[in-house]
C-alpha cells in the first residue's frame, strides 16, 4: 500500500517551511508520497483551513494521512492531536482545524510521546518538530503509542440554514478561485422542502441582487453576465456566473445571506 | 515503467480541487507519479492553457499522460477526449486546449464509457469525475475502450507571421514570469530569410520602442535597461531586457506586432 | 535509497519551465522523487534564493540532490557547478546561490562534460539543458566525471552583527509569509553576551518602534497588536506580532537595523 501524506497549511509557497516538513518526513519514512492540498490558507485562518481540508472528502485512498498545520496557537497549551476516522488519519493542532472531516471521528489522542518527535522541539514550528514526525511515524507506529490520553476535539461550525415553512435562510460559506460561491444549503434540504411544496417553483435571493428563478443544470444555461444557482460537485447550492467571477461581479462573499423560497404555483 | 501524469489546470493553488483529482487517480492507480505543469492558467483561458501545455514538448518520458482541464464549457456538449500522439496521451475537454501538442495526433476518441469514470458524474467538476479517472485508467485500459467514436479536435491557432520580401511581420504570443516576450517567429524562418538576403543585417521593431539592431547571443550582451532580442530555448525570437521585466518596462504584451527587417548592407 | 531532488528557482508557478526540468530528469532517471522548496524566489534575486535554500539545513535525507536555479547570468561565463557537502549534493550556477549550505563544502567541480548534458544547450535555459541533466545523472555518475576542474565558489554574505560592550547591532535579513522578521542575531550570541552581563535584562530596538523588553518564549506571551521578539526555529532572534504581520504593521523589512542591549539591573 502506498504511504500517502497530504499537506494543508498556511505556510505559503515562497518560504522553505513546507519543504522542510517533507524533508523531516522523508528522513523518517523514505517511501512517503506527498500530495499538497493547499498552502495558501490565509495566515492563521483556521476556519478556511478546515473547510479546505473538508473538501477532500473520501476521494483519497484509505489509510492516507492528512497533515494540517494552521496553528495560530503554536507554543501555547493547545494540544497536538492524531485523529482516526474510518478511512484516514489526521495530524495537527486541536484548534478547530478538524471540524469537517470525511466521516465521524473514531478515536483522537493527544500527541505526548516525545520519543516519536524531533529531538528538539522549537516553540515556533511544531509543523516541523511535532506534526511532521508524527505523520511519518503513523505508517509504522500505532496511534496509541503517541500518547495515552484521548483528546476532545475543538469544533468550529458553519451556521445551519434555517427553514421556516417554504423558506430556507442559508448563507455563503466559501468562495473558490473562480469566484463561485458555495452556500450551506444542501441538495438534500432542497429536495426535502420541494417534496413538501410539490407544486412550487424556486426563487433564490442573495443580498443586493435580483431574484434568481430556478436552479440551473449547467453553468451554460445562464446568460453571460447573469447570476445563476446550481447544485455543485459537493452537493451544495452554489452561486455562479458563466465564465466570470460571481463574487467580484455581484459583490458577494462568505457570510452573506442567501434566501431560497418555494413559490406556490398560481 | 513509471506511470507519470502531468496536470495543467486553471484551478489555482488555494482550493482543494487539484488534490481531489490526485486523490481520485491514486485511488484507481496507486503508483502514479504526478508532475504539476501549471495550475495558474487564468480562469477559462483555453489559449493560455494550450500554450502552456505546448511548452512541455518532448521533454517528458514516453508514455506520460498529460491531463489538462481548462474547461469553461463543463457540463455542455463539448466532448471529453483522449488523444494519442507518438509519445504521449492527453486527456481533457475538446475545446482547443490540445492545439499545440508535441507531435501530430495519431488518434483521438470521445470518452463515453461511463463504467470507466466516477460512479456519479457532477455537472460542474468533470476534472474529478471524468478526466482524472480516465487518465488513471489509461495505464491499464486501451484508449479504444473509453469510447468507440473518434473525435475531431477543436483547434486554436496563433497567427502565422507574414513574410513579404525582406520583412517578417510577426507578433508576441506569450509573456512569461520574467516578462520575457515570446514571438511567433521561429529561428527557422529567420535562417531562411537570411539565406535569401545574405548580405544584410537584421532590425527588430516592436511598437512604441526604438529599433533593435541584431540578435543577441546572450541576455548579457545587451546593456541594462535596453531591450534586446534573442533566439530562446524554444527556438523562437524573444524580446527581453537583461535582469528586468521587458513586458513591464517597455509596455509590451501578447498581441503586439513585431516587425523584423533584413536591411541590405550598403 | 530514495533518489530525492529538491528544486529552488525563480521560475514561478505559472509557466511550464519547472515541469520541463522535471520531465528532463525523469527521462534520465525515472525513479526520482521531487520536493519543491520554492519557485517564488523574486526574479534574479540570488541572495533571497540562497537564504531560502539555506533554510533546509540538514532536514533532508543524506544523499539528496539540491537543484537551484536563480541565474541572472545564464549564458555568460559564470560557471555551472556541482558541490558536495557532508550530506548533500548541490547543482546550479556559481553566482552566490550556494552561500549558506548545510555544512562546509567538501568539493566543488565545474560542469564541463557535455556528454552528460542535453544534446543541445540553449543560451537562455541552462536549468533545462545543464543543471537538470546533471542533477539526474548524479545518482549514477561520480561528480568527478562532470569536469576535472575544481570550482572556487562565489559567496554572498549577510552582515555579521557587531558587538560592542553590552550592545549587539544586528539587522533584519529575511521576512517570511507571515511577516515574521528574522535577524542575523543568533541564540548563541545572545547567550554569550548574557553570560558576560549576567545581572541584566534585554532590550530590543528596531527602527521607528518602541523598545521591546525581554525575549518571549511563545508568540502568545505578547499582547495582540504589540511587537515581540523570540528565538525562532532556526535559532535566530525574530521579530513578530501575534496573529499579525509584523513587517506590515510596523513597517519593518530586511536591511533594517535591530539593536539589542543588555541593561544592567539597578
Amino acid at each position: 500500500m502506498r504511504k500517502i501524506v497530504t499537506l494543508t497549511t498556511d505556510f505559503g509557497l515562497s518560504d522553505p517551511w513546507v519543504a522542510v516538513m517533507k524533508g523531516v518526513m522523508l528522513s523518517i519514512e523514505p517511501e512517503i508520497t506527498f500530495v499538497d492540498i493547499s498552502h495558501n490558507i490565509p495566515p492563521q485562518d483556521v476556519l478556511k483551513g478546515a473547510l479546505c481540508l473538508g473538501g477532500i472528502k473520501n476521494f483519497f485512498p484509505e489509510g492516507s494521512v492528512h497533515l494540517a498545520v494552521v496553528d495560530p496557537g503554536v507554543g501555547t497549551t493547545r494540544e497536538p492531536v492524531i485523529i482516526k476516522t474510518r478511512r484516514y488519519f489526521y495530524v495537527g493542532p486541536n484548534n478547530g482545524l478538524f471540524s469537517f472531516l470525511d466521516s465521524p471521528v473514531e478515536k483522537a489522542v493527544k500527541i505526548a510521546n516525545i520519543g516519536l518527535l524531533q529531538p528538539q522541539i522549537s516553540v515556533t514550528f511544531h509543523g516541523r518538530d511535532i506534526f511532521a514526525p508524527a505523520a511519518a511515524r503513523l505508517f509504522s507506529t500505532p496511534m496509541e503509542e503517541f500518547g495515552p490520553a484521548e483528546a476532545t476535539l475543538e469544533k468550529l461550525s458553519l451556521p445551519e440554514p434555517v427553514i421556516k415553512e417554504n423558506i430556507i435562510k442559508g448563507e455563503i460559506t466559501y468562495i473558490d478561485r473562480f469566484g463561485n460561491l458555495f452556500t450551506n444549503i444542501t441538495a438534500e434540504t432542497l429536495r426535502e422542502l420541494h417534496s413538501r411544496f410539490p407544486n412550487s417553483h424556486l426563487e433564490v435571493k442573495p443580498p443586493g441582487v435580483k431574484i434568481i428563478n430556478g436552479v440551473s443544470y449547467y453553468y451554460h444555461s445562464v446568460a453571460s453576465g447573469e447570476l445563476g444557482v446550481i447544485v455543485n460537485s459537493l452537493n451544495l447550492l452554489e452561486l455562479f456566473t458563466p465564465n466570470g467571477n460571481a463574487g467580484e461581479c455581484f459583490g458577494l462573499k462568505p457570510g452573506d445571506t442567501v434566501t431560497v423560497r418555494f413559490v406556490p404555483a398560481k
